[in-house]
């Protein structure tokens, strides 16, 4: 996993994950082990990953294979140099990990969208009618994500209580688990990406979380969809995946019936197996296990996100966050988030003896983990976690 | 009014609009002509206004009165250099004049809500129960913000015909008349901005058309607002308006009934009285006047629009655009697209006495012009342009 961290006085650079430390690909590339690759080691001193990612897939693999084989074997091969190129994780301090152009969040979550239909249409389909035939998604803001450990404001603002209009701090502050796919490619304005080159298109992916206030969002939602109940914030793990190391993980999705569109039909597996946790640590209290839930419940892959996306001719650039949406399994224990899992406030969820939420407490620090392991492989996706304040 | 052009074989940089010309910054700050303002000329040739921005108001201000002492009297005092800082209009290319981090539309137009309210819930209220308690808004897409004259692709997409599921070119491709804002200066996550400090924010204003395709929108936007039917493309116009240049133009606005909570609460005449008008200009035609509005029918302020935009402590960037929403008046004559203009297609436009529109034909050219009128003071808000194509 590659992110940007600093330590000591050292501007912010390129480090890759490696057990609890960082290296620090730019003394790597000094130390002239990137030699004959032809790579500058100074893409690694920049503050965000957005100059590496533009250097295209076949570097990118190139310098992976490079790493993979310099840390076998226990990374004796950096022995002598051991104490210059890994930085322990307890020095380093990480930032966001790319310049975010724009931000999409979809809904591809089925399971989320069938919940949030059933509590607030409960007469109706629990789905709407477009629902199985693009992915619906939304701008989102990019100037308030941040990364993981970034402690996160309760945001005031509007919103009807008991036919009340209210201003104030919200009182359904909410998590929202999702993977954010980071762009590793610009597309040009008014030229489509078709679904099965899609993937090319993707750097990596991050857990990200989407935060909302419930009761902020359903009072100005209409007509135009949800604005300040989640423009206050969202996080994104400061580690991102590249898209290459999912590939153990590639499974079958739902049955899409019925068949979507041309542009929108997937060859081969395009889900991915990918367990999600959600942990709860209340102010002064142990963490707590909340819910798992599974990458592979998404109704919509990533390539059809992307091909929805630029049908029109909307253009993508490198570093663009197109976030999946809530991620909900089929059964109560794997709902992400709050709302569904406490159903909007109906079913407190007990967190120990004495402790109970329906919606986030300031104090509380929620954190997603996520890791691939499927046929005995195993890929970790790190976490993101962020603290409420008032 | 300042802007990005480029010109020969020049790099992209700032110039100011006087008359039929453009004022090259740069080689004026070379010339000495800013000397003692403490200004790095350096500053005039990046591509986009951001850095320029940066510099604040006092600075935006020096330099502007400066120039104006320069530009008096038919700018004799730049007689001997006169081609070395002048380049007329038609050498020079325009660019997009600053970069946008995010961009967001508002809907505060309220005529034009109502007229969309009462085409699509005839039986209801024409607003919601929200609009007159917060300024409606939603994100859109910043990568495929295009300068003025850049050609617009029709969007291909899902809608429904009918009944029917369909997917091709846009059937029902409008135009929005807006004005957008450049913010001035960054904001801090977390920290409202106060409505009465809230033009501090505001750099300028230029002019916005936010192109929309009705059918895809209509399709796609339950429950979580617009998305392919906005985000293939908007224009700006390629000259921005310093905010101060608005004071002679301030009026009141509608009265506000009801209050809107505290931080909503502006003091003093906080609306604009801007016209503004649309053209039309069908392949191999001739322009058309089409309608005249005015900012002024708004009925959230810019200062709202900020206050309501941060209150949850989202931040702002410089750069960042809060366009209006479609601006209408109130009668038929001063509606602000063409959805309302046909009234959703059932009362075509005549535009000459063999054509006719009820939604932009492919070659169409739309041009918005506006300009400040008030007490015998004038100022001239340009033109954003874009022609159709398949």
């Amino acid at each position: 996993m590659y992110g940007i961290f600093s330590y000591d006085t050292s501007t912010p650079r390129m480090g890759l994950k490696h057990k609890d430390h960082v290296l620090d690909l730019e003394v790597v590339g000094l130390l002239g082990y990137f030699d004959n690759l032809a790579i500058d080691p100074a893409v690694f001193t920049k503050p965000f990953l957005n100059d590496f990612i533009a250097l295209g897939k076949p570097i990118h693999r190139a310098i992976h294979q490079r790493i993979n084989a310099l840390l076998e074997h226990d990374a004796t091969a950096f022995a002598e140099v051991h104490d210059q190129v890994f930085i322990h994780e307890s020095r380093v301090q990480m930032h966001l990990p790319v310049h975010i152009g724009d931000y999409t969040d979809f809904y591809a979550g089925i399971h989320h969208a069938e919940n949030v239909g059933r509590m607030f249409r409960p007469q109706g389909d629990p789905l709407l009618p477009n629902y199985k035939h693009l992915p619906v998604a939304y701008h989102g803001r990019a100037s308030s994500i941040v990364v993981s450990g970034t402690p996160i404001r309760r945001p005031k603002g509007q919103f009807m209580n008991d036919g009340q209009l209210m201003f104030g701090p919200s009182t359904a502050l909410d998590f929202e688990l999702e993977l954010g796919l980071i762009i590793g490619k610009a597309s040009t304005l008014g030229e489509p990406i078709s679904v099965n080159e899609a993937e090319d298109y993707i750097f990596g992916i991050a857990l990200f979380n989407d935060w909302s206030a419930r009761d902020i969002q359903r009072w100005e939602y209409q007509p135009l969809g949800p604005f300040l109940g989640k423009n206050f914030g969202s996080s994104i793990s400061a580690w991102v995946l590249p898209f290459d190391e999912l590939e153990p993980f590639r499974v079958s999705g739902a049955e899409q019936e019925p068949a979507p569109l041309p542009y929108l039909q997937n060859s081969g597996d395009a889900n991915f197996d990918l367990e999600l946790d959600v942990w709860l640590t209340p102010a002064d209290g142990e963490e707590v296990f909340i819910c798992r839930t599974n990458a592979r419940y998404l109704y919509w892959t990533f390539a059809q996100m992307i091909a929805h996306h630029t049908v029109n001719g909307c253009n993508l650039n490198i570093g663009d966050v197109l976030a999946t949406g809530t991620i909900s399994g089929p059964e109560p224990g794997t709902y992400g988030s709050l709302l569904e899992i406490s159903w909007n406030g109906e079913r407190p969820l007990h967190i120990s003896h004495t402790l109970s939420r329906t919606f986030l407490a300031d104090g509380d620090t929620v954190t997603f983990r996520g890791r691939g392991f499927l046929n005995g492989i195993r890929v970790d996706l790190g976490e993101v976690t962020g603290t409420i304040h008032s």
